[in-house]
């Protein structure tokens, strides 16, 4: 906790003495002045005051979670630098929340048909057991949350400032909301403000927090794909939304399928097969229409192609057509008549007619 | 041509008795009845006019190629059943015009975003030198002739009926124009109607004539993915052109590129780099708007971030929140100074507004 008042996250120094010495003896070791870079951390040292944190815990009905309790998720260290501890407001149990979990990110600059597929994909997850960890910001995020909370399922918004702050201040009430059935987290102290620094650290939580990460929409240079870049570097599944190659916040979720070899899902039984344990999370294979056709023979579908729909033919014509033997044809004919595909007129012979369906070429 | 008014495309025994013996002692060989399936033929047999067919080809000013010939797509040598010959119509060398070449094909039922990419893919590929193959058909096939002949580029329409017939009927004027400038085509002989059978080898024809497959919208069983299976198995490039997860008719585009692994291709550049030559055409990165933020390093970006935009702070906040040295910090400051990102108000520094631009979080 003092460590998270004293520091930025990602401190390089601070990170190395804490894996050679331990959160506690490192901190000894900065207040006998034994680091190159403790100086500067000075200022903040004379404003550190851990009582004046333990009573602001309590008014703000929140707790922190350090490496090793259960609460902490498993995924955060995988990081070199991960956070010295997190900040936590809300009923659940972090640590197991995130044990099946996907982040949903994307722009904030977000379209409708984005936030729409965004807050259906969140809720299709939940449906099928994740947890939906976003950044709680505009666009995308917010209608991953919102998604997710549509079907009272498991949200967790990871902020890039203090989680008493509503950042953006628009979505204080979704915030509150979150914090009410979910989780709101962040490394960063209650007081922070977020910064592009603390931003970009805090999308390596929501990367490596989750199993995988679904980008819905995003720019060609947006931060959700720093997101998608560190779930990338510490090797978690990445997938992505497609959308009109007119669409600008969409041409980010091109390339990266195209250049990163992200998935492609286009629904929540995608993104769960992408994420999920392979067995458990297969996707169901998509079909079109079956039609009466799919179950006839090779000579069946022949003989069906060279009936005309209107003025009926007879066999000898269709010999013609189809270079088919007459009793094959009449045999053929036969079964075509029984499947209500082909209608018997006298002698001759036509199609009948169905209702079209359009699509086959 | 002979073999083209007795058979079917595709037929196994014709097939394999030209492979044996040539097409003209195939022929005497059939004639002499010394074939199982010769029989079947006898009613066509019956009706062959070949100089009827040699001036019938004057009257529509159509010709016939034949494998062998300079005019010969070399690409239909892959076939294990190639079309006997090709009816031709139209000024362009029809090998010459497949050598650089690409099929753009997709559903009948697209909407104005599928035409509209098509006709745009089309219109690239075309001042890429590519001539456009496909298939004249209402929807993608119609808008990618339509953005070939819009830049004066080259396109070919590969007909499942005779050449003469325009097919769909309100095709006519689009096959007249193609016809007119390019090239109609079709392996069955004038006067045949176009049967589901003769689509579906058609299909082979658009697929191995051509370098590669570009599918632009299709449904999830359409008969466009005929022609991206066939181009699959002769190992010819395909590529599929993304849409929103909503559109039933990228649906199968999807499908594709996350089974078959096709290619996601947003524009002709691209297209151009899955289909082309590995060296010439390659496509240039996309890239989002550059920022005055991507030349800073990192302190410099650490401070910049930490600036606010209104209540200008003095160095000692500024070392509170950056846990910077004041003189790196000064540093730091003086340099943003003179990128315009920070302005100095007397002892204090704020951030220099600029307009926004969203994306980024």
């Amino acid at each position: 906790m003092a460590w998270s008042r004293l520091t930025e996250p990602e401190h390089k120094g601070v990170g190395e003495l804490i894996r050679a010495l331990g959160a506690q003896a490192a901190l000894r070791h900065l207040l006998e002045g034994r680091t190159e870079w403790g100086e500067r951390l000075t200022p903040r040292l004379e404003l550190l005051d851990l009582d004046r944190d333990a009573s602001l815990l309590r008014r703000i009905r929140a707790r922190v979670v350090i490496p090793g309790d259960d609460e902490w998720p498993s995924g955060l260290d995988d990081l070199a630098d991960p956070p010295h501890c997190l900040w936590v407001r809300g009923p659940m149990n972090l640590g197991e929340a995130c044990e099946r979990s996907v982040s949903v990110v994307g722009a904030r600059s977000a379209t409708v048909y984005g936030t729409t597929t965004a807050a259906d994909l969140a809720a299709g997850l939940c449906e099928r057991g994740f947890t939906v960890v976003s950044g709680a910001a505009f666009g995308i995020d917010a209608a991953a949350h919102r998604g997710a909370l549509s079907v009272e399922g498991a949200t967790v918004a990871v902020l890039a400032g203090g989680v008493e702050r509503p950042y953006p201040a628009a979505h204080q009430h979704l915030l509150a909301q979150i914090a009410e059935v979910g989780l709101v987290v962040s490394e960063v102290p209650p007081g922070s403000a977020p910064t592009r620094h603390r931003f970009l650290s805090r999308n390596r939580v929501i990367a490596t927090a989750t199993q995988g990460t679904v980008v819905v929409e995003a720019g060609l240079r947006s931060g959700s794909l720093s997101t998608a870049n560190k779930a990338l570097v510490h090797h978690r599944v990445v997938a992505a939304v497609p959308g009109p190659v007119t669409s600008m916040v969409s041409a980010g979720c091109h390339q990266y399928i195209r250049e990163k070899g992200a998935i492609l899902v286009t629904d929540a039984a995608e993104a769960a097969e992408a994420v999920g344990s392979i067995g458990r999370d297969l996707a169901p294979e998509k079909r079109g229409p079956d039609r009466a056709e799919d179950v006839l023979d090779e000579a069946e579908a022949r003989v069906l192609s060279s009936l005309p729909v209107r003025n009926a033919v007879g066999v000898g014509t269709l010999a013609v057509q189809t270079t088919m033997g007459e009793r094959e044809l009449v045999a053929c004919l036969g079964r075509l008549e029984i499947r209500g595909l082909a209608l018997r007129d006298g002698d001759r012979w036509r199609k009948q007619r169905r209702r079209s369906r359009g699509g086959a070429a």
